[in-house]
């Protein structure tokens, strides 16, 4: 087999010292800020970020692979110039994402951000639970059956929807069709969905007003799955647990941030200690892909 | 079968509403401030609370049962007269115990406290997961067995610990003589021991140092379990999320309050929606055993 030599870059110091043992390797540093390398690159892992902005300026005659470190890549293909292959990072974020979903869920239904506001006071109140509620899980990909296995064991009923309804060892998965009927029976909604044309504001006045007073509507994928206005809208009688919010960042002075029963993460759902080993993972296979002339992973934009 | 009725009090209207429909019963309302009934009671239900104090003015010549709402009865041994049957709730408090650790835990882990006190900022930084992490679950009674249940799907590591080394069908659970080699290989110890000589203060100071770094001290038990100004001292090094303290209510004044990475909920643990169908139906199920003459559950101190 002939001995070849690839060339990857990596958005940073700390990536190029966790690498450094790669063999067959070139390995530079490359943020994709400073000018783009002017000798071939076979794979570039980029810097963690699900923005498109950017990509347009790549040359592809001196750039194979774009390796993301995000599982989003709303827009990508519209923007990277042909030639680039882009692949998305599968199974870095999604339980990291459920977990944050899991939590901001929580901490709302039992009101710790109300305990962490009211600090140096003693105010005990009754809360709801999640025990005997039922929780409708939206979306069935990655991070849906991560959060699956999360809510198992709280005592609730899960009611799982996808696009199109069909069964698994579990049960019934529901459609998207069966969504009016659903949602008054539900306690809580967790949107796991990718954005697409069908998902663009699919939590608008109308879904909103189908759910019982107190619902909260949790949300880990993408802040335009909600309709912004129709949340600030419907505030004191739903309410609004997200990671992700529509503009993004949020304005300091934008309405949401006060509307009650609403809480908001600045989009961290990956961006915990689970990441780094999982992404590391992930372009150490990429890499070895390349050297065995064995087929990518997760190609999402093939070049 | 000799018919028979039933003298039981509830503690407010809303409970005499709930048990209208009983047969057999006569049903009144006492909250324990007012003067204890003239005429004999045969059960009693408490108001919710697991103070022992009061009990010890109790007339055992009137009253057979104290049907406590509550799953602890420190002190209850020593307080209430003899002659009186006092029974602890089981099964109402423990899951939603557990589910407020697992709040806690995660709000602590994932920084939901800071989002709240940085509310109107987009500060986007990572933080700790549980995801391949040690936790330590210190006691494996109710509590315990319902923490265990909901940690489960979280991609964490759990390190059972009780009094006696034993196992289960999972494996092994580590006696309280292996604590010492395991604090130093866990990133989170949850407490849900009941308070005993045994466990009172053990969180102190040679419990917290043997602990790593920015490891997460979670306590659903009983405030005294931990020392207090150990945890202070502490503060910084490790994290601390608490639904009880000591003293309770902890004062507005007190450093617990501002030490950082310290979250604080007012012991309410048991106060969610999960607890009244559950309540209900022990004191339905109690009261269907007297009039059957069958022995009463959860009988804590004989009468």
């Amino acid at each position: 087999m002939a001995s070849r030599t690839l060339h990857v870059t990596v958005p940073d110091a700390g990536w190029a010292d966790r690498l450094a043992d790669l063999h067959d390797v070139d390995l530079t540093v490359w943020d994709f800020a400073s000018p783009q390398p002017d000798r071939h690159v076979d794979l570039a892992v980029r810097p963690y970020t699900v923005a498109a902005a950017g990509l347009e300026s790549l040359d592809p005659s001196r750039l194979s692979v774009v390796q993301s470190q995000a599982l989003g890549y709303d827009g990508v293909a519209d923007t990277l110039p042909a030639g680039i292959t882009y692949c998305n990072a599968v199974g870095v974020h999604e339980a990291s994402t459920a977990e944050l979903a899991v939590a901001l869920l929580l901490a709302s239904q039992r009101e710790i951000d109300r305990y962490v506001r009211e600090a140096g006071q003693w105010n005990r109140r009754f809360t709801a639970s999640l025990i005997d509620r039922r929780i409708l899980l939206l979306g069935h990909g990655g991070i849906g059956t991560e959060l699956e296995k999360r809510l198992d064991g709280f005592d609730a009923e899960l009611i799982r929807v996808a696009t199109h309804r069909r069964e698994d060892e579990r049960g019934v998965i529901h459609g998207t069709d069966e969504l009016e009927s659903l949602l008054p029976t539900v306690d809580v909604v967790v949107l796991a969905v990718p954005l697409t044309e069908q998902t663009t504001h699919l939590v608008d006045d109308a879904f909103l007003s189908a759910l019982p007073d107190g619902a909260i509507v949790v949300n880990v994928s993408r802040g335009k799955v909600a309709d912004t206005d129709a949340i600030v809208r419907q505030g004191g009688r739903i309410r609004f647990a997200a990671d992700v919010t529509d503009p993004e960042p949020l304005p300091a002075d934008h309405p949401l941030w006060t509307v009650p029963g609403v809480l908001i993460s600045p989009h961290v759902g990956g961006m915990s200690s689970a990441m780094q080993p999982r992404i590391d993972r992930i372009v150490r296979d990429q890499v070895q892909r390349l050297l065995d002339g064995r087929e990518l992973e997760f190609v999402v934009v093939p070049g």
